[in-house]
């Protein structure tokens, strides 16, 4: 028997008691005459102690031999501790050792195994076992699995079925990029792993099984930027004979559920917002509520009085940020406004409007704009005396994506953005297309399975192009503190119109069928209405947790080359089996 | 709203409530002056009744187009029914339809949905989603989810953390066929899908996550016998600080749990048997333990008496099947003879010896053995008048794999092999390695990560060949019913001991370090001892249910050619897709 308690489970009622621990040892204090050792596992951290008094020889001098992180299995008698240790709940004993078997022993690892640690992203990735040795590490992962626990268990109440979905599934060049694979025994074709269950989880509506759900794995072969890894964990659910209402309110009450039974917090009911709204006052999709800070329109009073820069314009727009005139010298309004003009933001200036006493602005458009028209501002953002308002200006959407940067930025000196603070939002009414420029053709919004709103349905099947861009979607976000969690829509359940959507995509007929055949095919015989939503996991673990990389919830990550640093995947594989799936790496090309 | 009931919830309770349901037409029938329709969903089946009296004409005319899986909305009022069904629980009401929407037509589907069906197997997989809708399918797909729920909550309990481990990983020539995947952004090079997350579960060990669990796809890309599927289901776990019995315990509590959470089946304690005895008295590493008609050597009475086939045997064994013997015919006999002589068996012949009245017996082999002779075989069968034993002789290992299949075969014959009725059994003690003569090299029995026993590991390190052929491991199989339900094994957590292991089964050096390099490297580090198992989720459920295959409980299955009938995978992909990952096409080459 390796234990009889684990490391963190012994009290003050356990003394006199004989037990038996193992784990590895986070350190020793040898004093000469006696030894302590620390002993760590998952459980907590217990204090050994070997004295030479009690102790024999051999056993002390066996416990001078141990290192860190050497694993042992130790024997012993519960004591109380002379000075104890409030700090970890172990504090009030220790163990007086009398047998020591050391399990194994360890080489001194290559960064401190500790809270804080001295190892370097690198270093870390590729010792990632050694990594996850570290509490805070450790505890990411056990909070991920107590999450996804929570989740099954509150679906399955609510009588949702767990359904595995292929993952050797069929190539679809719409959308991001499929990771492939080679078939063997069907030489010359590929599966493709899924970047979403979503034609299963259709498809499983139309088999009736009513409500589905899979925390399941997805795979996107896209350029990885800081926060994306090209796998990644969604909640991906669908439901049948349901509006959107049904589903906003069905999964309030997973996330509700979640948030109660991992954090203890109680949220409210969740604000609705439309994307228009969400555009006009955040200037995104995703909005942080935290805090207020919204949007003002200026146009009216800040246009034609002669300032070039306003008169130009397509909209004058700004914020409040409230108190903080004060807290803001000439010096740090032209470095924040450098900040603004940075290229990954693309202002073309800013401009203040400090609110003084008596009536009176500061501003450096003083000369443009009397200070009887600057109340007119102060008045529509309710500004009061110490207050700053920053304004920017230029083309509309340009305009308010560069000032919700702003927003963001000030909600963060201002102290705003509390991590243990959660603000959860459901953003509605998205567009169903998007007009992309470039290649001058529609995009879903959301995807191409997404149903417009009932009342925009006849206007979609007979509408010019111009309606196209005005149709709305029963498509929703579910965004937390400016996150977005979750996003989904009710979903085309006619073929008519899945057609007509796929048309307006830019499919072909004969593209359609190629690749959504089996789809549109399953429409026909008698599709029910249907819709759903799908979490991404990894994310919704870090928002719980107040922090910004979902890297950290991933037990083992990969970095920005899509490589898996500790295994050290990809990597080249035997010519044998190139060979058996009948492929071979493309030559060169010389240039 | 769609729906205030489902299609199974209404009772007589619920006479006079106005409701609405939603779900497929199933069937209807037509009597002129009324009408009854079955609506069907997940939960049910509720009758609908249109009645020329009561019934708007506009409506009745509607109802009458309604098809087979129509779906369809219906609103109206509870009656009770006036001649009731009892075998459904819906049967005391009716709904009198007051409004009836068709939500989405149907046309005829090419199988009958319902629990028999007259669709081939082709053609319910090339409309899986149609197949689905059958009652037993979905019921199937529903006690998955419910088995899986059950795992997770009791290995929850049990301090278990759900993992996630990768699926982009490294691929090992060593094992089955790797599925891999080509690197996009590392031309040139691939990732692997898992076979299993072996290294990944041992790497958790060592991180101190103590006890780790995952319900997982794996992958392997074997030619396709017909219970095979290329991704499969497994319930991994791991476990660190803990002994073989230690791991038995814990997984027979999960057994017992999935049996009484999902089935109400109470287990008893799980029986043990050696791999040597298993053998020996079932000629099999799984036998059935439903019932006993074990194997009993003839050798000291069968060989000597100059009957060449047995003389010149290295083995003669035998099984007695009880109470068989007026119920075999000589033609009978005959065509089990031939049954047993297909090539898929193999035997020789076979010989039976009828116990008759008077301690008299009946036997072709009859002149070579006296009846004082048979008698003394009866003895060791323990056989009795009417019993019929029926022997084989051969290379020992061959004829008691072919014994095996007679058993089986007979077992069924005699209904001895209740599917209702559960036989768990742990067979320990495997074999650490097997020698292969045609590779003339060592094969690992269970996987090269395989602690021998800790009485063994002495000769291990030390051994000649021989010794090594003896080696026994702590390795283990839950069977249930002659099925492997899972296998696993205490690891190796010692660098020197793994080495010595790599070694044995043919790696070199360099070839250990550039496929484990990265988990030797972890042995240095301070790995616990540890060990697990896995189950096979897909015949987890199969067995449960009393069915051989696994594909009833998958949702969406490949055939034997690894092709997904319903989606066409796999299929080409486009050129710019293997431009960009740098691959291309092997030419055919001429023959």
């Amino acid at each position: 028997m390796y234990r009889t308690h684990n490391c963190g489970q012994l009290r003050i009622e356990n003394v006199g008691s004989n037990v038996v621990l193992s784990g590895w040892v986070q350190g020793s204090n040898d004093l000469g005459h006696m030894m302590y050792t620390n002993l760590r596992d998952r459980y907590g951290i217990t204090q050994l102690i070997f004295s030479k008094e009690k102790t024999s020889q051999d056993l002390f001098d066996k416990a001078r031999t141990l290192g860190r992180e050497f694993v042992v299995k130790a024997t012993g008698k519960v004591i109380e501790r002379h000075s104890k240790n409030p700090k970890i709940p172990t504090g009030d004993i220790e163990i007086e050792v009398t047998e020591l078997e050391i399990l194994n022993e360890s080489k001194t690892p290559p960064f401190t195994i500790d809270n804080e640690t001295d190892g370097g992203d690198d270093l870390r990735m590729t010792y990632r076992y050694l990594d996850l040795r570290r509490k805070p590490v450790q505890n990411n992962i056990i909070f991920r699995s107590k999450l996804s626990l929570e989740t099954r268990i509150y679906l399955n109440s609510q009588n949702f079925v767990e359904v595995e979905t292929p993952f050797l599934i069929k190539s679809t060049p719409e959308g991001a990029r499929d990771f492939v694979v080679p078939s063997r025994m069907n030489k010359g074709q590929f599966y493709a792993l899924p970047q979403s269950p979503q034609t299963f989880k259709q498809l499983l509506m139309i088999s009736g099984l009513d409500r589905y759900f899979q925390i399941v794995k997805c795979f996107r072969d896209e350029d990885l930027r800081a926060d994306r890894q090209p796998e990644f964990t969604q909640i991906d659910c669908e439901m049948s004979y349901v509006t959107q209402e049904d589903i906003l309110n069905t999964f309030e009450g997973l996330t509700k559920h979640l948030f109660k039974t991992t954090l203890d917090v109680e949220l409210e009911d969740f604000p609705r917002m439309t994307y228009d709204d969400a555009m006009r006052l955040y200037g995104s999709d995703k909005p942080d509520t935290r805090f207020g800070m919204q949007f003002v329109e200026l146009n009216d009073v800040a246009k034609g009085t002669g300032f070039p820069v306003f008169d130009n314009a397509e909209i004058v727009v700004g914020i409040c940020a409230e108190g903080q005139a004060g807290n803001f010298s000439n010096k740090d309004i032209k470095k924040l406004t450098e900040w603004m003009q940075r290229p990954q933001i693309g202002a073309k200036g800013l401009v203040y409007v400090k609110v003084e006493a008596g009536g009176t602005f500061k501003s450096p458009v003083g000369k443009f704009f009397s200070d009887e028209v600057l109340q007119t501002w102060a008045d529509k953002f309710g500004a009061k005396e110490g207050d700053m308002i920053l304004v920017l200006s230029g083309e509309d959407e340009k305009t308010r994506k560069q000032l919700n940067e702003l927003r963001l930025e000030m909600g963060n000196r201002m102290g705003l953005r509390d991590p243990k603070k959660f603000s959860p939002l459901w953003v509605v009414d998205f567009p169903l297309l998007e007009w992309d420029e470039d290649s001058e053709r529609f995009h879903a919004m959301h995807h191409p399975f997404t149903s417009p709103k009932k009342a925009d349905m006849e206007r979609m099947l007979n509408g010019d192009h111009e309606t196209m861009k005005s149709l709305r979607a029963d498509a929703y976000d579910l965004v937390i503190n400016g996150v977005e969690i979750g996003g989904g829509s009710v979903r085309i359940h006619d073929r008519d119109l899945q057609s007509k959507n796929f048309d307006l995509l830019g499919f072909t007929k004969e593209e359609a069928e190629a690749q959504f055949g089996f789809l549109l095919g399953a429409f026909e015989y008698g599709a029910p209405p249907h819709g759903g939503i799908a979490f991404g996991f990894d994310r919704l673990c870090a928002v719980l947790n107040g922090v910004n990389s979902i890297r950290d919830f991933i037990a083992f990550p990969k970095n920005n080359q899509g490589r898996d640093m500790m295994i050290d995947a990809p990597s080249p594989i035997d010519e044998t089996q190139l060979d058996e799936l009948g492929i071979e790496m493309a030559k060169e090309e010389v240039e």
